[in-house]
């Protein structure tokens, strides 16, 4: 076996046989297949695509590059949710302490933001003392303790998926279906959990532009979770428009705070609600409220044990950022686009993100909406609020808003897009 | 600019822009981007192509990372030759003498082999004291004094494709028709010849199996030689069998010296005379007769003051091989098919050749042909004479020539393949 022919094979629009892909994904994790090799490969994969057999194969070779944890001792049925990644997409600060407080242990082992798209530890870090990185007794502890756990996933699981995850970034071979969802899954499938539910996220600020990609990328994962014996279900969800009224790290986990008390702003309850469902339905949890759960402060209760499991303080004030520049409305009329894309590159501009692995992100940086697509405004009215610790950075967040928002005349017909799009299981 | 966009730009089967082209051919040449993304460019270009805009600037961008040879200061007008690679192809060894014997100036910058087909520098190493490695001062010099050298390019000349070329042989990349052109149309084009003749083979011993595929890449070179105002002719020749009687390094020296001394097979002569009139009028010689030069002697002079000149000793005795093993013929009839590759990778088994660039080869090993296609043969009769230093070789050697011949009944209809298939001017 060798690199060269197992790149020949995809090369010439082969099938790889399990045996190439075992041995090219161990070789590659030792270090025998080099760089550069794997590097063509993955191109030779996105341009010629995989099989599912091939998909099934590849993911299961990633996942036996590491360990695997294993939830069997725990009395409550696991759940777990991924997103592929939005603006503003909070959801899985309300979600996990929501699904716990109906009854399932949810281990949520969650990444950092690269890009225009936040990233839940970021997020959380926002809280004073709170740390994402604890050891595999201590997310357990938590898990017992709060019954649900929001935490770094350990170098140990998938360390092929992080070698040839980095490698991807730097070589134009992020956008291939059958590497995005071994990736994602390789990773869920290690971590142990019985069932998932993906939020395969649709639009200008998601990963997937279109559809028909978006669509197949789900039943590839949902796919590849059925083939290992997880109980898997994706929904499609919409990510034309942030969710919610904000997009920075402080800024979501304030609107978080919010929905567990019972209020913040309704598409970001319905997301929750929506997937909290499957979740549990995933996790065979049938008579469980989760409306209820929102309303009558039991999800806010494993919010604060989960926090303060994890070192952080749930009464501490969050961090704002020093400065504040207000966008306001050019003219009168109703609020028909609302870009999550823009949003989220200007979010990121003002220092919510980060442009490589190793920078530090601004914990109070961020935009706060303040109409929402659908919505009448006025001339000169706020439209957006960016904060930043660093105003020098207003002018090259300002750019990427240049074209972010269409604003039609009163009267103009608007028809709200709805959250969720589809469900594939 | 940066190497994602680049690597995006052809894997989403867009064109590369000059200024794209120009900046990652310089960058990885700096070492700035680095080999996992030209690797995943490289299969981009691939698997996606490039038109004749792109090539012609990705060799001029090839040309431009090292130093250009000028020939102006020399009286003769200057010819070149290069084969695009093929079993038994000593060619260059009487060619260059015999062109040179009728008026032009032959700088023959050559390479080594690696894989099947062999390489001329290999071939002149087994006479005594040749040296293939001369200065730019020495190289003008003998050329001066011989009127032909046949020496190894230097480090200077388009180091972006000498590491391209690396890379490429790692990473499943050779098969690119708009690299292997550029490749080797930027050296030759560096190298500052006014006229240039390529040999692009075709068959089982070639690189290029079909003549549609070997068409594309002699075109595609063209093309490059006369955008940059070198006038470039191709012939398309046949590598499904051997060439001449003899494949291995002092073996084919011999040969080429019998075809210098007037003798030798008849399709080395035919080859060899084929090429040397296309270089001749390329090079503007219209009034020199290459037969005649082969007939009286004067190409043998040329010859011998080329070697003389580059320290060789052209009445030594060449180096044989200390074992020799035979392989008979079957039945008797007619030879209808002696394989060019499986003689190739039975050559280099024997040592001929080399597997990795570091390794040596031996002088004497090689394979001698006692019948070629279309000859009769008698059940018993010597069909190759295997010669080898290491004798523990032989069983690896017969295990590629198992089926490296067909024998049919004697009367069966044979139809000889011509030597030269077609011509691209």
């Amino acid at each position: 076996m060798d690199a060269i022919s197992v790149i020949r094979t995809k090369r010439d629009k082969g099938e790889l046989s399990p045996e190439q892909i075992d041995w090219v994904i161990d070789a590659y994790t030792r270090g025998e297949v080099a760089d550069e090799q794997m590097s063509a490969l993955a191109m030779a994969i996105l341009l010629n695509g995989m099989n599912r057999e091939e998909i099934s194969r590849w993911t299961a070779a990633m996942i036996a590059s590491g360990e695997r944890m294993d939830f069997s001792s725990l009395s409550r049925p696991t759940a777990d949710k991924h997103s592929t990644g939005g603006v503003g997409d909070k959801i899985t600060l309300p979600l996990a302490p929501l699904v716990a407080a109906c009854g399932a242990a949810v281990p949520q082992l969650s990444g950092r933001g690269l890009g225009h798209t936040g990233g839940t530890l970021d997020k959380l870090e926002s809280i004073p003392g709170w740390r994402a990185l604890l050891s595999n007794e201590e997310m357990l502890n938590v898990l017992d303790t709060a019954g649900a756990v929001i935490c770094a996933a350990g170098d140990g699981l998938a360390p092929a998926d992080k070698k040839l995850y980095a490698l991807r970034d730097v070589t134009g071979t992020v956008e291939a279906i059958p590497l995005i969802a071994s990736s994602i899954m390789s990773k869920k499938i290690a971590e142990g959990t019985g069932s998932l539910v993906l939020d395969v996220k649709v639009g200008s600020g998601a990963f997937m532009k279109n559809i028909d990609d978006a669509r197949e990328l789900a039943s590839t994962m949902v796919g590849l979770g059925t083939d290992h014996g997880v109980k898997t279900v994706a929904l499609l969800t919409d990510m034309s428009t942030p969710l919610g009224l904000t997009a920075g790290n402080a800024l979501e986990v304030r609107e978080s705070i919010e929905v567990l008390a019972g209020g913040g702003p309704q598409d970001v309850i319905d997301l929750t609600l929506a997937l909290a469902r499957e979740m549990l339905a995933a996790a065979g949890i049938e008579d469980a409220d989760p409306a209820k759960a929102l309303a009558d402060g039991s999800a806010m209760d494993v919010w604060r044990r989960m926090i303060t499991a994890q070192g952080g303080d749930p009464d501490a004030a969050l961090p704002v950022a020093r400065e504040q520049h207000h966008v306001t409305a050019p003219s009168t009329g109703i609020l028909t686009r609302l870009d999550a894309y823009d949003i989220g590159v200007a979010a990121w501009r003002l220092g919510a993100g980060r442009a490589r692995k190793e920078d530090p992100v601004q914990a109070g940086a961020g935009i706060e909406i303040h109409a929402k697509p659908g919505e009448p405004v006025t001339a000169g009215q706020r439209l957006l609020t960016l904060h930043t610790d660093t105003p020098e950075r207003f002018d090259y967040a300002l750019q990427a808003l240049t074209s972010a928002f269409d604003i039609a005349p009163t009267g103009t017909d608007y028809t709200p897009t709805p959250i969720v799009l589809d469900r594939i299981a």
